[in-house]
């Protein structure tokens, strides 16, 4: 029987076969107790050989999706959900739901605590508009003009010399690709790294939209604690070598939500270990800039030496966000897939963002700006920390980033802290779904980035207001 | 035994077990001959049952991927190549080839007729640096806010407006999505709509990056012959009917790449059968405002009752393509899938973009920038015709479009021409690549929008000379 299975030439189609049956029953196109059509049927209307639809069909039975009554066919068996079938992260395209987060953070609300972004009042926007006429000026055509897949070469050759300079990383432009955000780069790599059951390592906690990405394509989220002091590696060592993940997502510098930093020691430790069991590190490293007292170390893809490091540069947060532009550094043949994957997506960023871009940040008075943006970040945290202080709630005072991650006692629960806070126009990120377990119930993040001074200390004061209300009524 | 099996609880992963072998097998991961890790190693990697294990293991080795040596354990078959897994459009994310139609397209030509693009010349690039600076003084904040998931509301308030009437389409701005370019809207709406072995239709040729696109989803493709006819209806029922395909991707006005218009009594007709087969049209329609003589019919949304129809309008195109503005237009619950894909995607294209093109594109200017254009194509398009005129090709002529589909002799092999063309920094689209078959191994497409009148006609003749050549080389 293998043998004649073996020889079959339909049979590499078994799986699309096995597939499409089975998407046909979790749409409910076929239904409860349907009979399924002859295998001669199914054959024909697929274009395969019957042999493949009769082995879909008994793989199918044998996991319980069909059954066969006496000897007049296959039925469905009731009860295949759809909704099952996305909590297993199979990702059945276009059934996902929206992420919570986004739904939060997209609320129109007065005190906004959930955007780890910053107040467009504290970017250069006068400036910025000089350097979009210059763009004019030099590129008249670049409205009627299409980028590159991989992104403009005059920008990647102007970051791989940033990276060398800034950051200490030896690349070329060529190892650089030009996303529209970094949302865009984790899910370009997802698409070419993950697929169902392959294993992602990821932090915990993380930032949730990743976790969404890697979820929607089917991964396994494998959870590693992330401290003060960083990773336990020999809990990472193991959790390799037991599930030989494809790649590790870490957002070591600042850390989002908890505002950790990875110490240098260990970065290497972890390049090494990364190499030894091939697992791709993605380094997503938006707030690296924007630390308060000391530059914070060389990012993991300073120590590479193999290829096992990505990064990705959306430092465009604090330049321009509207832009939208993100670097992502990696080397081939990585690079050749990203490529392929963007080609697909978008077929390319737009010229215009990037050349705008390219010049507001190729100024003097980029760093200007940025020295200015480190104090009013700073400023900001210490708002929300004097207005938290009498709280007794638990939270480390970061060195960078734009967000505190504060533990509640037991007589807040964040849910009902959240619910209220909605109902005053005050949002924020409820641990929960930066958890790829989705517990941390009683843990939120509260950005201090994007409210204007004014709002940020008026806002903290209703929240811990609302949460003296709810620990008096939750005491009696 | 169905039994037992239906009460497994981990049942429902059986499929995702059996991808993620079949990956480790495909990537070589796992190799010919390699002894497979006994059944309950790789369940407590997987953290699966041991029965699901053991049933994927089954399952592999009767579709000829796995062989058991006596009793020893199941082994790789030797041969499962990974090549072979993608031809099959199982398009195993991040191993997929890079489309030739790109790699054409980016070669950079003197002679450029292998884009259906415009050129930048004809773009009213010193008109619109205006209305950027406006943009700026309206949003001096434009930079550093970030669009909603669908877009800017202002903008797809206007869109709907223009839509009502310009194409008399009912809409509001709720059923509309802004997308970063056309192929982000193509590869959205695949993302949504197709899984491996769904039956897409496409016409026959039709926009080569499409069929990339659905091939890379895994997905069917179904041909339908498109003639300045239009289509049989009949044999569109019989494909609908046998093949219950998930959606029909058109581009029925000054069609891509052979320029046909379908007629308006087929519209109607063709919307009538997509709703009656719960078939999705998905509607392509970059073209529709470049007419030579009169306006085309309404687009198949017009026609729509049912919401089975979807709208995708990248006029842009021809206002300002390198912002990337794109819009689909599609009823709920399309419309909520879309924006969830989208969120992940790139969570919104950028503001900025949108904000200008809402300008420019609410001005007299463009109108006025219209009419010259359409007059600017059809010039280019007769210097085309003309310098063809001689050489006994066959073509039709378009009513608008920016392309010739023009069908050579036998004695002028169109890959040989091609080849020789390229030498000569001439490049054109091979019909090949347009055919879902993968035939149409004599035709070409030469857009005459690209390239400026000069280097048109010159390029043309020295196009034509060298097929001259190999016909007197082919002949002899």
């Amino acid at each position: 029987m293998r043998k004649t299975a073996g020889a079959e030439p339909s049979h590499p189609l078994f799986r699309q076969v096995y597939e499409f049956m089975l998407k046909r029953i979790e749409r409910g196109e076929w239904k409860a107790d349907d009979k399924l059509p002859s295998i001669r049927q199914l054959a024909d209307e697929l274009g395969v050989h019957r042999l493949t639809v009769f082995k879909a069909y008994r793989a199918l039975s044998e996991n319980g999706k069909l059954y066969v009554k006496d000897k007049s066919g296959y039925y469905v068996t009731p009860g295949s959900k759809l909704d099952r079938n996305i909590e297993e992260g199979a990702g059945v395209a276009g059934y996902r739901v929206r992420s919570p987060m986004s739904d939060i953070q997209r609320l129109p609300v007065t005190y906004q605590f959930s955007q780890a972004l910053i107040d467009p009042g504290l970017l250069p926007n006068l400036f910025l508009s000089d350097y979009v006429k210059k763009v004019f000026d030099l590129y008249p055509k670049v409205m009627g003009t299409y980028s590159s897949v991989q992104g403009d070469e005059e920008l990647r050759t102007t970051l791989s010399s940033h990276f060398h300079e800034r950051y200490r990383l030896q690349l070329s432009a060529r190892e650089l690709l030009i996303t529209s955000g970094a949302q865009q780069a984790i899910n370009l790599i997802a698409g070419i790294m993950l697929g169902p059951m392959d294993a992602v390592l990821v932090e915990r906690p993380t930032y949730s939209v990743a976790l969404d990405i890697f979820r929607r394509a089917g991964a396994r989220l494998v959870a590693v604690e992330i401290s003060p002091q960083g990773y336990d590696l020999a809990a990472v060592e193991e959790l390799m070598r037991r599930h030989k993940p494809r790649m590790f997502y870490i957002n070591p510098t600042h850390h989002n939500p908890t505002g950790y930093t990875v110490p240098a020691k260990q970065r290497k430790l972890l390049v090494e270990l990364a190499e030894r069991y091939r697992c791709l590190i993605v380094e997503d490293d938006p707030f690296r800039d924007m630390y308060f007292l000391e530059e914070p170390p060389p990012p993991f893809f300073a120590y590479d030496t193999e290829g096992w490091v990505m990064y990705i540069s959306s430092f465009s947060k604090y330049v321009a966000p509207g832009l939208r532009i993100c670097a992502v550094a990696c080397r081939y043949p990585f690079m050749e897939r990203l490529i392929a994957a963007k080609s697909l997506a978008d077929n390319g960023t737009p010229l215009l963002n990037q050349k705008i871009f390219l010049h507001y940040y190729t100024s003097p008075r980029l760093q200007q700006h940025l020295g200015k943006l480190r104090i009013a970040l700073q400023v900001h945290k210490e708002i929300m920390e004097e207005e938290l202080a009498a709280t007794g709630w638990e939270w480390l005072t970061p060195q960078g980033g734009l967000s505190l991650w504060v533990k509640l006692p037991e007589a807040v629960p964040v849910d009902k802290l959240l619910a209220r806070c909605l109902e005053h126009s005050i949002s924020f990120v409820p641990g929960e779904i930066c958890d790829p377990l989705g517990e941390m119930k009683s843990w939120l993040r509260l950005s201090y980035s994007f409210a204007s001074e004014a709002l940020l200390r008026e806002g903290v004061r209703r929240l811990t207001a609302i949460a003296r209300e709810i620990e008096a009524e939750e005491g009696s």
